[in-house]
């Protein structure tokens, strides 16, 4: 397994393993509840773990080609290949764990959430009507349970009190949610050479991400076009991919896309504040919210 | 991830759920090592578990369409669902033996043992010559890794003596590979309403198997006959398939794994001797052991 998880992590040619988001905020949520943040190291590499599984396996069922500028796994080794090195990821998680039982409690807990998320969103896919609603909870499962569950160990690695585990908990949960309707928007007008993926990849794979649930759900004239171009049986072309987001623009799901990440992010930072932080971490967390919900597209 | 996982064990209509061999020796193990094995329940669970969730990924890997006489998880549910069940199989494995340490360590080791094996599996089936010692040793992670693995579990979990550990692991991986040999005779030679699979199932996807590979590298005129069927570019018809199975035959291949897996048994044995265990469980070990490697076909 190791030739392809090399390549996703991009170590053979030294190029982009991802952001790196989810250990950041493990080792920050243990500097917040005043202990080093080595103590959380197993953790984060951990949730990293995880995360990447997720990405291999979520490759091969999206189908997508291409994550962080190069082929994906499944491209690349054959689906075979990529399901066995998610699988390899996922034992290796819970192997780094093992003499931390409360922690890969929490962690495969997360994975049970991740997976129920992805099934949703494959079910959404099959469906004609999806609801904002449900959308937003198969994204809470999806994105939000992972970053939540980050933020949790983080402060049970560094022997937070309850309640903070619970604030961070929630602080990463809320943040992440919010991350996912960022990555929505990205995933409709987000650039290529900034995102890594092709131009309107998830209009072209008829996604009911969260804009496009909004704006199928809004009843207006755009979303009634949306929908004859979403059940539309040929490929989209570039023109009408184009259109397509336009139209999710006119009925709102931009808009509330947006104002829906704005608040989970006020949300996030009340928690912040209630889990009473060490000053530094707590303003490092913050910042960091606010940077993966504030991403240039 | 119900639905799909109650189908595989066959609890919508009370069909069989696999042989529970490997829980069957955990729970001996511990036995034999003076526990109750009450004190193994967790890792026979979770030995099970991970066995189905190998078995739910292989055969979307395989592309297998019957297991257990029933549609597998990916015919009838999809392969997206097929890959998520594995997936939540696997991480509720790790959270069973959360609070047991060593023994995850051991399980986990076994899956990534087993995801080597499947992995050597599909490279073979690409190449055009595989050798009789590799191919062995790609049976051992595939299937002696993990009954390798149930007997230590179990020794565990009792409370044995390393030596006890050690012996029974040895035991568990000759019965295993000894149990893999006969399963590819059961590949080809196997009734399908005793297997469950459609008959000469390994044969009609060019499965290079134990017995295959020892027929092809013994450089008799059936293994030319047999490398020419099984480099054919058209789909085998049912009496180019029972000419297959005769050549493998001819060429020595089902004598060779035949022998071998007596070979193995008498091995396994040698190591359950060793162990020094209470004589009932001995005893019953010793059966279980007989009585997978001579199912019957």
């Amino acid at each position: 397994m190791r030739a392809p998880v090399r390549h996703h992590f991009g170590w053979d040619d030294n190029t982009s393993g991802g952001k790196a988001i989810r250990p950041a905020l493990v080792l920050l949520a243990a500097q917040a509840v005043g202990a080093r943040a080595r103590k959380a190291l197993p953790a984060a590499v951990a949730v990293e773990l995880v995360h990447n599984f997720s990405l291999v396996h979520d490759d091969v069922m999206d189908g997508d080609a291409t994550r962080r500028h190069r082929p994906t796994v499944w491209k690349r080794f054959g689906t075979e290949t990529a399901i066995l090195a998610g699988d390899a990821l996922l034992a290796l998680s819970a192997q780094l764990l093992a003499e931390r039982p409360r922690e890969l409690q929490v962690l495969m807990t997360a994975v049970l959430d991740l997976v129920e998320g992805q099934s949703a969103d494959l079910a959404f896919e099959r469906r004609e009507f999806v609801g904002a609603e449900e959308c937003r909870e198969m994204a809470a499962g999806k994105t939000g349970a992972l970053l939540g569950c980050a933020c949790a160990l983080g402060a049970l690695a560094g022997g937070g009190t309850a309640e903070q585990v619970r604030e961070l908990r929630r602080f990463g949960e809320a943040a992440g949610l919010a991350f996912q309707f960022v990555d929505d928007l990205l995933g409709i007008w987000g650039q290529a050479e900034v995102t890594g993926k092709p131009v309107f990849s998830d209009l072209r794979n008829r996604k009911k991400s969260l804009p496009v649930v909004a704006a199928l759900a809004a009843g207006t004239e755009a979303s009634r076009e949306l929908a004859a171009l979403y059940g539309a049986k040929e490929a989209l072309s570039d023109a009408q991919l184009a259109h397509a987001a336009d139209l999710v623009d006119q009925a709102g799901g931009r808009a509330w896309a947006q104002a829906q990440a704005d608040r989970l992010l006020s949300q996030a930072l009340v928690h912040l504040e209630a889990a009473g932080l060490r000053q530094r971490a707590h303003a490092e967390l913050a910042v960091l919210a606010q940077l993966i919900t504030r991403r240039s597209f």
